[in-house]
């Protein structure tokens, strides 16, 4: 049993392919170059690989990814439709992702960003306390991501509901169901946090139509992809006031363009997609986990439903 | 049975007795103005009150406090040994606390100060990785504000440790116990969040000698008392690169003067006393089912240990 390791992330795989072999003894590992020859592998192991590789390892029974998002994967050329694609679940991304979310929300909310401006005056100016009822919070993706993160601001007693395909039983969290149920998430949501999958149906889903139904003085949290966010339309909102404030990790283009207009935007926090990354450790250890259920014909989470693209 | 209500906070004290009065029918609520005539009140319910309220009121069988810390009263003239003081036990305080600690842990070991100033850079510069294990958290005090903060950065996966004078068992979270555990504790500290009562033992408890066992580039978060902390030792320990950053709500002197070197620290972020409003609704709720118990010859929590100070 032959399996490739393929990643543009980082051009030293020894780390990655040495912990997996130890984990996977049954199985032998192999750095895949886009410049090497083709293997011709049973299995890949993932992230971020060279646009080619599905074309040319064409025997491939099964394809591991290093993260969460697999929307990368299907633009590649020579992926076939029946291959089972299987992704991280968790891996340390998930409390990763509610800390981002609790800061940005908490920044807003508990006014630090006032604060450290009321700093510089040296006036000591207490603003008015904090109303939870005010900052109603709106999670859109209720899988592993999505449920900690609202399930974290919930522990901090702000009113949480969540937004998904198919919902998910969360104690305290209300749960708003599909299409027909968007439109009253976002019109009782202040501040709305995206952890969707890109897929078909969601790209372009915070779209300025979708946006203005949020409450006013709204608050935006995009750790999802860049491609949900109509970016035009966030800076008209902004400029509008309708919205207060985003902090953003994803964007169309990565690295962003120098001369992006959200570099300077003095009321959007951007970071270069730092939210949650996959740590080694914990992902080496969930992927050979797969693998090695894979192998002993178990049955394994993580599958993307290709109907669905997440 | 008469309850007077005191305060030099809130100068309009309808908002206050009207519901006190609703929830506690059977005695009679009534301000109290130290420019007014004495009372003989044989309850009082305050909130930073005059400071001659004991000397004059000196019927008086019990005391509410409508704040959780009670130092500030024992300096007032006239307070008896043995009239019995009740303070608020959480009232909303605990969970503000636990966002307040949040927010200043996450801020720095998330980078977010550091991304925002490489956003002015205009620059995509990811940096590395968290690592949870360099960022050991210690909270002095396990009330109920600081085991809600213990627990809530533990949810966050830190490595989080408790001292206090007796301890509290509380899953996950590490307990160092009175004075001879102190030094074990600061050692194995990189977050210090102080949410200690201010006593005889514990003032001045943040000082050179202390800090400097803490590990190296350390943070710390004062939500306590401005006299647990000896400020010159902070300004000290900043510039020797020791401490690395301070999030500090109270001060020696408050509001804290205009000139004072805090204000322009670079590595000092301040707000004005307000990490744990008491929430009026909150304080009156449970300050009026405290009086109902005492009324009915109940037990009550939130009894002040004389002895131990809070």
């Amino acid at each position: 049993m032959k399996i490739i390791f393929a990643s543009a992330h980082d051009t030293d795989s020894e780390p990655w392919i040495k912990p997996l072999q130890a984990l996977v003894p049954t199985a032998e590992f192999q750095n895949w170059d886009e410049h090497g020859p083709t293997i011709g592998a049973q299995l890949a192991v993932v992230w971020n690989p060279p646009a080619d590789i599905f074309l040319r390892e064409s025997k491939l029974e099964a394809i591991f990814n290093l993260g969460a998002g697999v929307d990368a994967l299907f633009r590649l050329p020579g992926l076939k439709d029946d291959t089972p694609i299987v992704r991280l679940e968790d891996a340390g991304m998930a409390v990763q992702m509610a800390e981002y979310a609790a800061y940005a929300l908490l920044r807003a909310s508990r006014q630090f960003d006032a604060y450290e401006a009321l700093q510089n005056t040296q006036f000591w100016t207490p603003q008015p306390d904090i109303d939870r009822r005010k900052w109603p919070v709106g999670v859109m993706g209720m899988g592993v991501m999505g449920a900690r993160v609202a399930q974290t601001l919930a522990s901090f007693n702000y009113p949480v509901a969540g937004w998904s395909r198919s919902g998910n039983d969360l104690p305290g969290i209300a749960q708003f169901v599909g299409r027909h149920q968007l439109s009253a998430f976002l019109g009782r949501t202040r501040v709305l946090i995206n952890t969707l999958p890109l897929t078909d149906e969601t790209r372009g889903i915070l779209s300025r139509q979708n946006l203005l139904e949020l409450q006013p003085h709204a608050h935006i949290v995009n750790v999802g992809r860049g491609e949900h966010l109509i970016e035009e339309d966030l800076l008209a909102l902004l400029d509008s006031g309708h919205i207060q404030g985003a902090t953003l990790d994803v964007f169309r283009q990565e690295p962003l363009p120098q001369d992006h207009p959200f570099w300077r935007h003095p009321r959007i926090t951007l970071t270069p997609h730092v939210a949650a990354a996959s740590l080694r450790e914990e992902s080496i250890e969930q992927v050979a986990e797969k693998i090695n259920r894979y192998l002993r014909g178990e049955p394994l989470t993580g599958v993307v439903a290709r109907s669905k693209g997440y």
